[in-house]
């Protein structure tokens, strides 16, 4: 039976979260459920995308991804099952699916329409819940709804090249857990315009110029320990999503804090890639 | 097997939750474990019971809820097995059943006796999760305790009518994690006062004539965008659970708060339906 | 198929528990995955090792822990599988095993060389599940890595016994969720020193004259209600992990507050005990 995710806005102290796995549950009793995450900012279509973007591939095929956010249906919003590269993912048509799978075209698109069901203030649990538990067992998109057509589509701020290719303006998509910084740069468009020149990364008034693979990968492990960076320090990487990341070595954000308060950046936050 | 589900006030970070988990999987490899909360206020038992109660009937029949809020035996407050409504609450007699289940008579209650058990700091641990196991087991409560009689009985502060009958007075009874405000005014109690009438919802200077089925019932789609009523605006609906709530459409505690700090609206404070 | 614990400082909210928990079903669907802990506070060793230390025993033997704290492998810092006490420990050398498991002798040590692994950003991911899924479906620690013998030894604050016997000297070295100060003495220690005589217990200006087993065993609970000590008292026990606690009876650090901020006491903090 295939695994199912849930990524809502609804946070650990509520009975939400309890209750939607009690009711899976009790429709399958084995089924495999997955938190990717309950901390999205309330109604943060694109926070939420981002999350799920970097954790949906990580599961087997065929594993169904609720996303509870922003998922109430409205006379503009409707409630959609999504087959889109090998994964279904059960959501409002908000434009989160745009957001998650930016250059795939979904291979079916259903606007749900479950019979018996109330439209309340619960609808992962009294809609999303029914149809992802139908799918998990085996059952067709086409019976819980009909063909939809219009996928509301959202575009993520996307980096800008400018100067005949010498700077890429990009910005801040999200801050994570250490207080590291993740713009929208992805190694991808980095090397397509680098060409082998040398460049500066530009945020606020900080400069660096290189771009590791790993945390540690700014350290020159040949020097003392005094003589090291280290602990404390300012660095860039493409983080394991491929992204440039902005980060202080080791952060705490109990303690010393984190690059994005340290360098003052925020979401949506402007970042400059400029090539010599 | 049955489900067992988890509710305490242990939070996240501690070696508690994982220490409770690692034990019941010691005893029933295959255990499905299921966390309404561990976040529930310490101590807090109202809280416990209004997220369990909430919760528990998503569960199957049969399912086994630990509540480990409060849990200390003492001379005073004994250790409990409680069938109730098809459902099995281990749990000290705190008097958290009698809020959870209020207008239900519990099948069967046993004072938990365990051969070989020590009276500890983490009777969850070493009371709870082996009472648990029993009854997962298919174990009676017979087995690990004598019938116990006088269960604590607590009684949530209901809402009083007065003024014959044009007069709910309700208060909150919970704050969830958009900062909406959840009063202890069920639907039932308010069509059956209600007799056709309009009605003004009062909290604090902010007076509704509106309670809506969901978020979004408040919004007149037939206008244009700019003159609606939207994010950020006050409404009154039924929430999931059947209570009146007060919220802030789309709100968000990170940036522009939510219906109980905007309306200064906290535990236990009061609010007023009056009937025309 | 043995059971994988994670405990890392990755939070709850980022996509990196949910990835790691998918990658870990795509490759053994049945996987049973427990959370121990994924707010350890950043880079923090010790408090990593503090949290596992009193879980992972709870756990059945052959259970796989993967570490997810400071994980990174660095000139200095290789990545290790490691069997000791009956348990699996995937972890990098950074000194957490010495913390978790003092007095026990590794069965087992080896450095992680997985074939086709790439050293990224994420190592937990990239290294520790393949190695920790390897290991759960029965592989020895030697297809995945060679014997590795120099594990990195720390050594956690012991307590002092000074003034012939006299004086235990011992520090802070948790503070849960209910703000409860656990300090590093352990009841073995206290009881081969106290050799029948009575004590002061020292904490900043508070000094205590027992220990008790549980919260409430500061309480008589012959005295009239108003006559006893109660909520928002303090008190001594010892944990359910064995140690030395100071507790504030039934804390809210959301109302009253904890133990430790009203002792004004922090991790590492030097606390008392006088045999007289």
């Amino acid at each position: 039976m295939p695994i199912i995710t849930l990524t809502t806005d609804f946070g650990l102290k509520d009975h939400f979260v309890g209750t939607i796995k009690g009711t899976i549950h009790k429709e399958l009793r084995d089924a495999v459920i997955v938190d990717i995450s309950h901390q999205v900012n309330p109604f943060h279509i694109q926070e939420c995308a981002y999350l799920l973007k970097n954790a949906y591939k990580a599961f087997p095929e065929g594993t169904i991804h609720i996303v509870g956010v922003d998922s109430e249906r409205t006379p503009e919003t409707t409630h959609l099952a999504v087959k889109v590269d090998g994964h279904y993912f059960v959501t409002a048509d908000n434009g989160v699916i745009s957001l998650i799978v930016e250059e795939v075209r979904p291979e079916k698109v259903v606007e749900i329409s479950l019979p018996g069901t109330v439209q309340d203030a619960f609808p992962v649990l009294s809609v999303f819940v029914p149809a992802a538990c139908h799918l998990a067992r085996g059952g067709t998109p086409e019976v819980i709804g009909k063909p939809f057509g219009k996928l509301r589509h959202y575009k993520e701020f996307a980096p800008r090249v400018t100067n005949d290719g010498d700077t890429i303006v990009g910005s801040v998509i999200y801050i994570d857990n250490y207080g590291n910084v993740v713009t929208n740069i992805q190694r991808s468009l980095f090397d397509a315009y680098r060409k082998g020149r040398s460049f500066t990364l530009e945020a606020r008034n900080q400069k660096l110029t290189a771009i590791h693979d790993r945390y540690s990968g700014f350290i020159n492990f040949d020097l003392d320990r005094a003589q090291r960076r280290g602990p404390g320090d300012l660095l860039a990487l493409f983080n394991s999503s491929g992204y440039v990341e902005l980060a202080i070595y080791k952060s705490n954000l109990n303690t010393v804090g984190g690059a994005a308060t340290l360098l003052g950046l925020d979401y949506r936050d402007t970042v400059f890639i400029n090539f010599q």
